[in-house]
């Protein structure tokens, strides 16, 4: 890819920058948006706790990405302790952080990782050193996720081509991930390469994230994008406007079929009504293959105020019954393809046998 | 029926209130609504003119009875007047009124109904007389629309079973209408035999007169009613929980193709491909003979700020590009049968030919 390409997908917003010269954090606080850009520099632990728990910072690659270096960043005042008192601080604050959301697979993952390298660091080495291992691999994984949005990108950038309409739903973007998303990837490569489509964002209730974040990032970069609410997206596939819709995924059962955020399911439907290609993009590491099929994933339901009330304003009657999943569970049989840093995977589904392959 | 039934049904919230000892009319004021429930007398032109350009009162039948009454009382205080100037009187105010939504057929049809009285009445006469005619006018605008919406009740009724779910979109409610409502009229005639059904109201964005006004006037009458964001209407019909979809039309074509609210579109291709019945309940004067498809039918698009903005608050990037259909267009190959106050209606679809053979 040229050297213009590459500074161009450098310009794509982020959530989350890590100044290697003199360790200093800072994220985007994405509460705020659209409305300001206000980049917040974390400075304790506290306050990193505060920033994941009020989704100052989203999404599970981003909120790993976050509670690596927030516990990095919480060390540097204890570097001169002795190691052993270190590490149980490393242990401690890890744990701390980890209870801000508890249910993200990706912040305890990152989190145990960096713990594990504090537990098992050799007792004759100094403090300085362990904080040097937590700090390269704290990198690494913000690294490690770098590459895997790019490649998710280059892979799925091949779809998209000159004049199509794309359409998402909710927020699978840069701002949900260290990179240059998921979901969005595709769209930031093609567009870098100067292929010229329509995006079309689903606003995405209750919590409108496609309003709020991704009309917000591929505004920002410069992305042609339309928003829409999310029930108009059937009349826009009938006028012909929709050639492509490629969203996220919250956990991919080994057939294939995809919890991801409430309103993918009714996509899939209208798509293969229309006869328009679905897909998912996802790094590798969404894909369960201990779950067979999708009734093994558990939906969560959340609160009836989210619903409600609109940023504090009553919309509907305070006591009606409200049913508000936060996912739906996509049949494999609606799904296009998953667009992975590992390529195009396309049905049959039977991920538990890729994976062995490889 | 019997008379507790009838009781029950007379409960149903209103939307319109006409005093016939003292000729005064009262409104429910919608915009207000769910938050305070406010009835306000309307007194003269002027605030009758504002209340239907303010969306108090809204809905294509009950803005028709509205603009009736509202000329009646702005007649009042002319009633001693000489009958040459009080006609002259009728028709300046018919024309006013008219203007305060140009668009709605409703409106125009029952002022023009009423000039016309005026304006063809016996010299002989007194303005009293006059008055008097135009009063009984009002009356059978609105008692007529009572006896459709109840006659689309009753047909509709028998659909509805025991146990079911009944989805429905926007409002096509006792609040649109001067009666029980077009698409709720079923549910209400249901509920007040007995039958309990679970009714499900999506939200509707971006006016959200689903949450907004369909839950409140299902969950006043005590009807069992679920809110849901309109994203999660397919996931609902794939859960079982949907028997039967249920909406109202703004304006049916000759071969049955149906303009009605954004959102009706996606429910229609939702519920073929998960074989639940979709109906469309309507008054037969919303078919419109004349329009041979939907390709025929022109669907407004609205502002971006509609979309924006929530009642004052921004969810989106000023700037950004918004696609807002006011209405889609159903296929009639998706619609099961229309509800009307002659019975139901079922494929294939020649609305000229079944006009016709009446």
């Amino acid at each position: 890819m040229s050297e213009d390409i590459e500074k161009k997908l450098e310009t794509i917003p982020k959530a989350i920058f890590f100044d290697e010269k003199e360790d200093r954090f800072f994220i985007l606080d994405q509460t705020k948006l659209p409305v300001e850009e206000v980049i917040e520099e974390q400075k304790d632990l506290n306050q990193v706790y505060d920033s994941i728990y009020m989704l100052k910072v989203r999404g599970a690659p981003a909120i790993g990405i976050a509670g690596a270096y927030g516990l990095l960043i919480s060390l540097k005042e204890h570097i001169d302790r002795p190691l052993d008192e270190f590490i149980k601080i490393v242990e401690q604050n890890a744990e701390y952080l980890n209870s801000s959301r508890p249910t993200a697979v990706n912040l305890s993952w990152a989190l145990n990782k960096l713990s594990k390298i504090a537990k098992n660091f050799p007792k004759s080495s100094s403090s300085k050193e362990l904080y040097k291992a937590i700090r390269d691999e704290a990198i690494a994984i913000h690294k490690s996720d770098i590459k895997t949005c790019r490649e998710i990108g280059e892979n799925g950038a091949e779809l998209i081509k000159e004049g199509f309409g794309v359409l998402t739903l909710c927020n699978a973007g840069a701002l949900a991930t260290g990179g240059i998303g998921t979901a969005l990837a595709p769209m930031y490569v093609a567009w870098s390469k100067g292929v010229r489509f329509k995006a079309y964002s689903s606003e995405t209730r209750p919590l409108l994230q496609g309003a709020r974040i991704t009309c917000w990032e591929l505004n920002k970069f410069g992305v042609d994008t339309t928003m829409i609410a999310d029930s108009v997206s059937s009349y826009l596939m009938k006028l012909g406007k929709v050639d492509m819709i490629v969203v996220g995924a919250d956990r991919v059962a080994n057939n294939g079929d995809t919890a991801n955020k409430i309103g993918t399911l009714s996509l899939a439907v209208n798509a293969k009504h229309y006869g328009i290609p679905f897909y998912i993009a996802c790094p590798y590491s969404t894909i369960d293959v201990d779950t067979k099929t999708g009734d093994g994933i558990v939906v969560e339901e959340r609160g009836a105020q989210e619903l409600i009330y609109i940023k504090g304003q009553q919309i509907a009657p305070k006591d009606i019954k409200v049913f508000n999943p936060a996912f739906d569970v996509t049949d494999n049989s609606l799904i296009s393809g998953f667009i992975t840093e590992k390529g195009i995977i396309r049905a049959p589904y039977d991920f538990s046998k890729s994976a062995k392959s490889e």
